[in-house]
């Protein structure tokens, strides 16, 4: 490993932020998650939160999620537990979706403790879900398609939230717990 | 078709941006095409320009580009085409780069005629095309990973330009020529 290397690896360490992630209801095509934690990766996320449906289970874990190398995914069978893990632990949970209630993405804080959750493909963000966030955001749309791409609408509003933080300082210093820290930093720095 | 439908094409039509759109320099997977034109339907983009690579020309007319309803596509085979054209009408070509010299991308002011360039999956933008282009703008990130994808990238550069034009009150009267505009109407009024 050359010194410039392990300089980028620390330095992205020193960036990322414990307290903002995604969590994916049921999205399953493997290049959109793939494509989403991409964005999370560009934004200093370390963790996002996959709920993948019953029958993809076995196929994500290897070829998408599991192989990845910058961001770790947790995997759960149903909806309601990461919302409800995040929320015990201070986390606004912030739903993507189009409908006329929904505010606009600009408007919310993400500078505070923040979930990002991005509905399914077809049907979107689960009735279930919808409940039990704390706000519903939507990106405003002139044209004749509905809806971007999953993992299109994902990195609008993460760029949003990373434009936030960085204006109020969040990337300035060191926020990763030391242990995880150590444990990635050993992980990222094998060939 | 259904009065509400009529309402919601001549709504979109009324929105339409003329002196907005999208190059692409030999992006060439065609999901990210899609991904693409589905982002220029979103901010009112009524037509791109695709440079498409020797090989690829045949497939994409029929599958991707031809078939798409609600977004036009101009196709050459050489970059400096599009380029040449539209700077020849009073387009700013702004080339999304990732590079040390381009400025972060939410510093150019979009109001202006605009087309935003884009380049291809593996190698990025050409040099030929990065020497023409009048400004090279960037995407800030924090991560491990160089790049978005090109849909993602293109969405997030495509929605600063949509929010500057809306403050501008660019979507409030309709700006497109009025031929073009019945020929849509027509074109899209079709079952
Ligand atoms: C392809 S969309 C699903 C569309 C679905 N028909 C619906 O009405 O929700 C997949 C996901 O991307 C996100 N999304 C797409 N476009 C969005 C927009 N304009 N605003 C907010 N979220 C959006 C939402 O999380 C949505 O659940
Ligand atoms: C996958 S990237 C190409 C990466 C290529 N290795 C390079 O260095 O240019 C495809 C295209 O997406 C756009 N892009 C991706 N990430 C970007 C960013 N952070 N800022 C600006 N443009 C970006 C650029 O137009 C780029 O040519």
């Amino acid at each position: 490993m050359t010194p410039e290397r392990y300089a980028t690896i620390k330095r992205v360490l020193d960036q990322r932020q414990p307290d903002l992630t995604v969590i994916t209801d049921e999205v399953h095509k493997g290049r959109n998650l793939s494509a989403i934690m991409r964005n999370c990766d560009a934004v200093g996320i370390d963790c996002m939160h996959c709920v993948v449906p019953q029958r993809g289970f076995r196929n994500f874990r290897g070829t998408d999620l599991g192989t990845h190398k910058w961001v770790d995914a947790e995997v759960y069978d149903s909806i309601d537990q990461p919302i409800d893990k995040l929320q015990k632990q201070g986390f606004q949970v912030v739903a993507a979706h189009l409908s006329d209630d929904a505010v606009d993405y600009r408007e919310v804080d993400y500078t505070k403790p923040t979930a990002l959750l991005m509905g399914t493909e077809k049907e979107g963000v689960s009735s279930e879900a919808l409940a039990a966030a704390d706000t519903h955001v939507t990106i405003p749309m002139v044209g004749m398609v509905e809806s971007f791409n999953v993992s299109v609408a994902c990195a609008i509003i993460l760029v949003e939230a990373q434009r936030q933080r960085q204006l109020a300082g969040l990337y300035n210093t060191s926020r990763m717990d030391p242990d995880r820290y150590r444990t990635r930093l050993f992980r990222w720095c094998q060939p």
